[in-house]
């Protein structure tokens, strides 16, 4: 699936103790732009004021230089994004930066509060005003309380306000402050640098690419502060009795392969679901094809479970630039002719096991289907590496409507019969569960199964925080 | 004087009830750009939501086709700005656009609130935070403070809390608020178009510009509010037994010669100045060369009323674009002759009359006066129309550090010797005064005399929201 | 008049044995960007490689210190224009660079060669291939021509072909250049630098920016060789009977009024042509006001001649960049509102005498003439500072097409109602020569007289050399 | 291999009869991008007029809606490069648009013509003048001779001049000409979309981007010319004797898996050498990994024919944008780990077989299997699907100078040892023959065997068109 009805989400990077932090957070972003490629920012600090520059755009196009010159200091934190709440403007791109009693404060955020909404009526109700529509900000209103402020241990307390996910990053000039939700929904990592300098990602690719050595994950519910003193630990939220909520979208389609997400390797996650979805669905065949890309390590499994040989049926264009002019008489699968060019020759004739990752909507993949088809392929049997998704995710990854779910209303066959596949198998929810190392109940699947960790009574709906529906006197 | 020292200080611009709102205020800034060149942005309504689009750089740089296509609207308010506090940065572009328990508000300020930094200090100490280091954010908290709310008339409330400078547009969803200070410290006048549509614009100019006619000014301590129901009037702030505080510079340098503020048209002003400074210091020479450019229209004063020949002794540069790449070996006085050029042939051997508008550091001043003195002037009598600047204004012009003001500790003669000129005369205090035509009590003219209209017992240090000391807890 | 129906020519500077040649190239076009604003270029050697960068827009728009450093060297010829054949496209932006059997040159060239066409086919017919549409191309195929390579003094014997206006400059790896035609239509000065560099330009507006001085003109037929070894000068063309062509609409409109060109500086034959038009029809009036820009000079002279009050009626606006958006309900005159503002106070009651220093087609000036009878002026009495023009020019300046001249086939007084001024007078032709220096043969005055000072038998046109009809055969 | 060393040479489109025919063309290039990131253009007409866009970059930041729609038509040529003589500059992003005796030519080049500076010096002795540095332009001025157009078919005639490598595209206002030279170095196809239009490309990947049927080659030694009456063949050059010089480097690296060139799919063509190479050398082993990205098919054939599972060593990260900011201390590895990462858990205590499509000068490789080392691969046996390569091209691959190749004074185990590899296989010259579907002396395999097509005698300099030593006369 490359599937731009699922955009990706949100990747954080933090660095403490390093003279190129900033040039080096540049590098961890970069490392995890799979996970958003809207916008990218940096805060830096040297002790004294905070330093930002942010904008829209990939992580490359947004820095530069001068720019990373201008924000130099021994500490930094990076977010780049696909915002799950709040349109994508330049105002709403992360971190974002505050200043109050307190002093200055950035603020990076993974993940989608489900109360984000709620929280901030109440401050709106008595008096505070926001600049963006993110559901980050309310969480540094929420911080900034006195009464919170004069609480043992301020921070606690603020997060036990807070439902829904998130992975956080918060820089003040003396504290980096690394977070992770009580059910720990999306993945955070700590590192560390030859030099001593702490990093945190989200991913392991990143301290890969600067040389960390990763360390451990930060826990659900562990809230771990970084000073000149070293890195410091504690807890929050209460008993969760045992539960997590670890997104399984991030080990079925998220993660790079490269990566350590949830304390596994994210390719060996992929290959192991293949290899189940072969014992599962085993069908006679001559070459078994991964749709580029993110089914590339489902098919690797596949085939080395069912020994099938593993071919390839097309090539990708690697090359981006602006959007593209369509001509008036553009034949209607050019969206997919931009992306991929199907290898006539290497399937004309044969019978295809066609191995995808998920299937959203199920447009892309009948488009694909379409080209392997007009290519000549005799047989077509389509194998996806995790069962249908069928319901909304209120934690952080973008389907769209359910309604426009593919499977939200049709069985197998009908999906089967709208692909034009000769045989279609989607892989159970239990096979899916045998190929992760955690204890089923560690994990969130409620977009297969429809049971949230979370009680979501009401829709939260997407937005609401841009309404201007209400009186304000003068 | 054409002086980098002092830098234009901000326009406002707004228009109720026109479909092409948004390229009206567009025209409506550019009219205004001599105000400010630092940033520009507009702010638009349908009835719904509020639409902004702002940047640094020129108004013609921030906005094309596209982008002011994107805000539509039949109502706007717009701003260019340099800022008088907070550091000139992407964030402090006005108008600013805030959401809160009633909505949606976009503000845009002209002036220099003296009490910003305690007002924000306060709100912060209850745990509000904020975005932006202009003076002009704390505003809206204090409307949005539901106890200001719950009164008769919330804004009146609020603005009793100001004290300073501050010509204000504000934009709801449904109504657009203009304000003047109960002094009255800068300009801000009502016009209206054919169609009927209100308009509002710091300088008539503006309204020269859009074919709109001028009505009157909005009235010291008066707030007009804008609606499809038509302009209602209000006043607020205590009684000013009689006194105002018009900037005096507006009439000597600020505002466009064909604007018409504080009642009275600027070039006529400027050119009585030249007349009142020739009855006061007339002298034997060949010719009057006013200084470009804001001294054009004292020099013309000054001929008229001497019957002294006006002439010309420089060229000016008109073309922009990006900063200057100096060469190594570039000699001093490059930077005056980016800007200027001098027609040595008319000046050779002549005894001149060089008149000034103002002179606040005296270095670019000295400048023109060598320039003019290589080229050959036999004789340079300096006269400057307006009294001698000494002291800081804390109420929206941006003059350097009082240290820095050649006047601010030299006599007359003192300066006359810096600036190597064979006589010089500054317009007397009650010269400049005799050329407007409101009372005495009705200007401010703090900068000369240092007879400030509001108390400003602690000096107000500029950028003090930029701090981040203080401790956070988390 | 500040006319967009003359759009301004070239400039050229040229600057040898100087560390910071582009730097100083730079601000060299820079200080000559009223002869040219839509494109610019540098070509510099340090002996060995000749370097280029040019592009469209304004100079400062085109250099940066990147780009600048990019083509460091002792030695640079530098351009900037507005083409008067060729459209304006990056291809034809100068100086031209090329290679040959002798190496490297460079080109620029201000003037325009009226056999440019037909040299250009007798080229094509024996096989050459051309790459840009500018006359000046075909320069460089009669240099490279052994035959002519073969002669004693090779570029004597190629200038010899040459018919029109050229004021040139070469560079090669060891030499430049600079060249005048024998009738001298267009300016070339020649100056020093302190370090003994050697600099040339159009204009001496150049030499004071970078603080170089005026040597001399180089003479009509003048070729000028500068080397290591010093200035060399030869002359060439044959016995022109004591005849020049200096163009007299440079001293009118072109040059700029700090600048000395053909022996004088400008702005003094400009104030002379105003006295002489006060004294060949003078008035009745309350002020004298120019209009902005070019006629400053000119109305200085008038006042000072007929004694009356020199005024000002309008302020400019001097904010440029990109293109306006103009909204849909724009009245027919923000053309001029968005250069020019009336001050009305100024002249509301009042006769006026106003001042233009030409007139082309009279479309821009009767809009400012209306925007001053708009704003209450009681009589206007127009005075131009120069003939009707009523003829073509083939030699540099891009009036339009003559049909498009008012005075083409209108009688002053069909103009004087056209402009619906009370009083109209053009500067008599004998009147503007008595204020020049140069004897009256010296000058080219075709535009006024339709006396071309070379036979142009038929009309040349323009942008022949863009015709793509021939057939080629493969 | 995705090796920095050989940058990718050039791609042609052309299309007759469509009215999008610039957006057309647009896609064509954007679908053979992989040949070409450094420039690109486009030049179309409409039976009148050439217009041509063109600019340095990748194909979609070169062209947008507007200069697309500016230079619309119904015949376009387009090119995107790599040069491989001629430095990369605008100056020489092709296609090249010149005017002559017989109107406008564009003309795109793939290839190198090695007899180029040779017939430039000829041209220039005569007097001719070149604007660009490209071996491409003396084509023009051979068609522009008088002598040559007067021949019975002058294309013919001045082919016959041409040594070396050349696809061409030549457009005038009424013809598009296709060439290929007669040994047929490069690839170049006809093909024709449903409305009858006539398209020409490097590779069969263009047609299928647009929906367009492919035809057939054009043939080695052919001219095709396409007009609104049809296509139109005729060939040139003497009998080769059954020789051809097809370029097999395009099979095993240039041209896209997806394309079909000289009669046969590439991907076919790389997954048989596979094949070949596991016969050739057999290996004990856990995994085949390929090198991303070039090596996918022959791994794929190896994996088939070895029985050997293939799996995944690296993810590719696909976010381009603007060069890096490296930080200071960055370790020496980061130029790979910006484009790869691998996938620790794959390998870790793995046999290997990696596969490489090429080995140029062997430090990306050494790289790569540096990191699959530090990932703790067990053993790792490297098998290239290519012999070594030991020689320079002189016709159109960039490869660096011969002494830099590792093969070209190296044994196979000093290769061995320098890329610290367990064992380590070169596919033979006649195994990589037997893997092509042409007789062996319809290839040229120079850069493996030294055995060149054409005499080589003296080295050709590259950039020798650079020079600018000789003196030219004044």
């Amino acid at each position: 699936m490359q599937n731009p009805s699922i955009r990706h989400h949100c990747a954080l990077f933090g660095i403490w103790g390093h003279n190129d932090a900033s040039a080096l957070a540049h590098l961890g972003l970069y490392a995890q732009q799979h996970r958003g490629q809207e916008g990218a920012g940096i805060v830096t600090t040297n002790g004294q004021q905070l330093l930002r520059h942010a904008g829209l755009g990939l992580v490359n196009d947004v820095f530069d230089e001068e720019n990373l010159q201008a924000i130099r200091g021994r500490v930094a934190i990076g977010h780049c994004r696909y915002s799950t709440t709040g349109a994508c403007t330049e105002q709403n791109v992360q971190p974002l930066l505050f200043s109050f009693a307190g002093g200055q404060v950035a603020i990076a955020h993974n993940g989608n509060l489900i109360n984000a909404a709620l929280l901030r009526r109440n401050y709106e109700e008595v008096g505070h005003i926001f600049q963006t529509t993110s559901d980050t900000e309310v969480i540094i209103h929420l911080l900034a309380k006195p009464a919170h402020q004069s609480k043992d241990k301020p921070l606690n307390h603020v997060l036990n306000h807070l439902q829904g996910a998130y992975s956080l990053l918060l820089l003040f000039s003396d504290r980096m402050v690394a977070v992770r939700d009580p059910l720990g929904f999306r993945p955070l990592c700590l590192g560390t640098l030859k030099n001593g300098a702490i990093v945190v990602a989200s991913e392991t690719k990143a301290f890969d690419m600067i040389d960390a050595t990763y360390l451990r994950d930060v826990e659900p519910g562990e809230i771990v502060t970084i000073t000149d003193d070293g890195i410091e630990s504690r807890h929050f939220g209460g008993d969760t009795e045992g539960r997590g909520a670890a997104c399984i979208f991030e080990q079925i389609y998220f993660a790079d392969p490269a990566s350590r997400v949830f304390g596994e390797n994210v390719h060996m996650v992929r290959a192991a679901m293949g290899r189940k979805l072969a014992t599962e669905a085993p069908v006679d065949a001559d070459l078994v094809v991964p749709v580029p890309n993110a089914a590339q390590c489902a098919a690797v499994g596949y085939s080395h479970e069912s020994k099938l040989p593993l071919g390839r049926a097309f090539t990708t264009s690697y090359f981006s630039g602006r959007s593209f002019i369509m001509p008036n008489q553009a034949d209607r699968d050019l969206a997919v002719k931009l992306k991929l060019s199907v290898i006539k020759e290497a399937i004309d004739g044969k019978r295809l096991v066609v191995v995808e990752d998920s299937v959203v909507r199920g447009t892309t993949t009948r488009g694909k289907i379409g080209a392997l088809r007009a290519a000549g392929a005799k047989e077509i049997h389509l194998r996806v590496a995790s069962p249908p998704i069928r319901h909304a995710c209120y934690f952080g990854i973008d389907f769209p409507d359910p309604k426009q779910l593919i499977a939200n209303t049709r069985s197998v066959e009908e999906i089967r019969k709208y692909l034009e596949v000769d045989s279609l198998h989607f892989l159970s929810h239990e096979g899916m569960l045998s190929c992760v190392k955690m204890p089923k109940n560690k994990y969130c699947t409620a977009c297969f199964s429809g049971d949230y960790p979370i009680n979501v009574e009401e829709p939260v709906e997407k937005f609401a925080m841009d309404r201007g529906q209400l009186r304000m006197f003068t």
